[in-house]
């Protein structure tokens, strides 16, 4: 209805344009500009919306050519980000007040806790990264074998100064930014972690659930501001029931022939355990079970299809994608109004701040890790077999026999 | 200074005492009763903490005998009082505005999601429990391969129910009690799953550290009763340097000498794996190296001693114990000062609630989990062996090979 009218109100007022656009040629504007110019709020809204998310797939697509570890810094700017965001509301009330000056250390100690946790989740990773270029190095191998301690001692560092530098008077904002900032920490760098874990098992797992949910954001926007007429939930009042039946009927449709075409590559397929590829990114690999095509016979009808079992997977996550992600899109909404924020930030024009933009991708990110942990469980061999070699003798003799009895009483040794 | 001030005025005035002894004789209180009214303040606090402190040890100790059962349902009932704790301060503000009963599933939810967080952390323990009746129950099967995913599900649950359930007028007070219900959710079940492994490993390990700050509550205390006159911190103005500098001698002294005690009895430092005892708690092993005495050579003294390394490993838990789990205590000190409570709650007379009691056990408990993992490493072989035998035969193969080759190499095979 709201389209209509405002498409209603350009045609009927056609001075009004005219107008427009000769006060623009008076500015010696071009005539793109003045196109611009010409459209409703709506239609603005809406190109500059699409030009954005275009750049971001663009962006997206070509840090997939990194690979593993452009994914992963990408995954570890947009948390910082969507860290700084968060931390960024619950100062804003107190630089009103005119009262951080007289905080000690009111930013850097929340900064120096985002850095400790960093510290703590990327730290052993990018260690790994050391080990092939120098696998005995001395100093690599201390800072492995202390790593937790290394992290829990940095982070007492950081809460004695935060109990130091209490402040009279102050206690209750220091103990709200403390925990405030902490919450930030904790949920978004846990969400990062489950996002890095399937880059590791492999990129396919990374990049379904993302395309899954964009796709997802997309056709619900495209439907919504198109058809869009039954609002849907009160906390969001620009989403319709159009939009997220829409969305979630082409979801699937997208996903399950997506998920088929992007499964022949093994450079998504393939698992990436510790190894480290030059640009552009390229693996190989016997693809597993759940990458290879299989035929499925429909008993009722008499005949069958080949699916690569990736494919129902990957179903799962387009139900889940278009039914329960966009609550993480309605609890960053509901968050938003209970601070009077319009975005979480501008960082992307037309979308907002990251939160803003991937809050549905977070959950999908979740629910991801989840899945794959209890459905498509992967045993990283070189890490176990790591761990079994540095046992003691007399474990690793134990372990071998009673592998052994087991192999022996399957006759497979 | 205020010590002597008050037991000087209690005698300076010796009427006022006789008049109070007269008025309770004719209310007909008995000889106990009079002289408990004729104390002054501060030395019926402590009386009653030093009751109360002993009716904790005494319940400590009994649970002791209830072995790892017992002492991870202390653990767990600890945890969800401190939770309790927490959040109803938070609750504590819109009650008072009458808010709440416009709030739906105001309480329930955050009970919901402690049942969730429970469930996810307790589930898994309690199922292996299962597995000593009935090792192949289908039902429990099914739990314990779906652990991760039915918490996820039913955490998603209480998230899609809070979202939905997101009232006009009190988005922020329904954002603010879920942060700060989750901030304390997270807190002490992770401190809970802290404690609960170091009783897993060694009854020793759990004991140990929770004794080394009772010993150093106490002497601090003592110390700081009798002899305290310097300030230690503006945050807690009870606490001196002299109870300070005092609590630690005592500990460490105490501590070096209660570590070898403990370390004589079976109970205390043979690992638990999955067996569940009947009481009392009995259980028998080979001590590990760090619970069997060793001679530790004085180079320059050109003498020696014998000495279980476990008392060296509690000599770094003592140090940390006065010198850095007190600031467990400030932070909840300056937390009370923020929110203006007196005490977290009156649980416990003449110490307050759970939180104000265990502070400072929370932020041992963290320090012994990291210590542990540091130094101490345990692997459960039974846990491995499980895990080896569950793996597809082809990767047992290559396991058992790859096992085999550095055995041999070793000459061991």
């Amino acid at each position: 209805m709201e389209v209509r009218n405002r498409n209603l109100l350009a045609k009927a007022e056609p001075d009004t344009v005219v107008t427009n656009n000769v006060q623009s040629e008076k500015d010696g504007k071009s005539g793109i500009s003045r196109m611009w110019d010409s459209l409703a709020p709506k239609w603005k809204n809406w190109w500059v919306r699409a030009v954005f998310a275009f750049t971001m797939i663009a962006i997206f697509v070509l840090t997939i050519q990194l690979g593993p570890f452009g994914l992963s810094l990408l995954v570890f700017l947009v948390q910082l980000k969507a860290i700084q965001e968060i931390v960024s509301i619950s100062y804003q009330k107190y630089i009103q007040q005119n009262l951080p000056q007289n905080l000690p250390l009111f930013r850097s100690l929340n900064w120096y806790f985002v850095f400790v946790v960093s510290y703590y989740s990327y730290g052993l990773t990018i260690q790994h990264l050391f080990d092939e270029f120098d696998d005995r190095s001395h100093i690599n191998q201390l800072f492995k074998s202390y790593h937790l301690f290394i992290s829990f001692f940095l982070y007492m560092v950081g809460f004695i100064v935060f109990v130091l530098t209490l402040k009279k008077g102050f206690y209750k904002i220091q103990f709200k930014l403390y925990g405030w900032a902490h919450l930030a920490i904790m949920l978004f760098m846990t969400l990062g972690h489950f996002i890095l874990q399937s880059v590791v098992s492999s990129i396919y797992w990374f990049i379904l659930p993302i395309c899954t949910v964009i796709c997802n954001d997309i056709f619900a926007y495209i439907f919504g501001f198109f058809l869009g007429r039954t609002p849907l939930i009160s906390l969001s009042p620009k989403k319709t029931w159009e939009g997220f039946i829409g969305g979630m009927v082409v979801t699937i449709l997208f996903v399950f022939f997506f998920s088929a075409y992007l499964a022949q590559f093994p450079t998504m397929v393939c698992p990436i355990s510790s190894q480290v590829s030059a640009f552009p990114y390229t693996l190989n690999c016997t693809p597993s079970d759940v990458f290879t095509p299989t035929y499925y016979t429909l008993s009722q009808l008499d005949t069958g299809v080949y699916l690569y079992p990736c494919q129902l997977h990957a179903l799962v996550f387009a139900v889940f994608g278009s039914l329960i992600a966009p609550f993480g899109g309605f609890f960053a909404s509901g968050f938003k109004r209970a601070f009077k924020l319009k975005d979480f930030d501008d960082l992307i024009p037309g979308h907002g701040g990251v939160i803003d933009r991937f809050d549905c991708q977070f959950l999908m990110a979740s629910f991801v890790y989840v899945y794959m942990i209890t459905f498509l469980p992967q045993t990283d061999l070189e890490k176990l077999t790591r761990m079994l070699l540095d046992l003691p003798t007399e474990d690793q003799l134990l372990i071998h026999s009673r592998l052994s009895s087991n192999l022996n009483s399957l006759g497979l040794l």
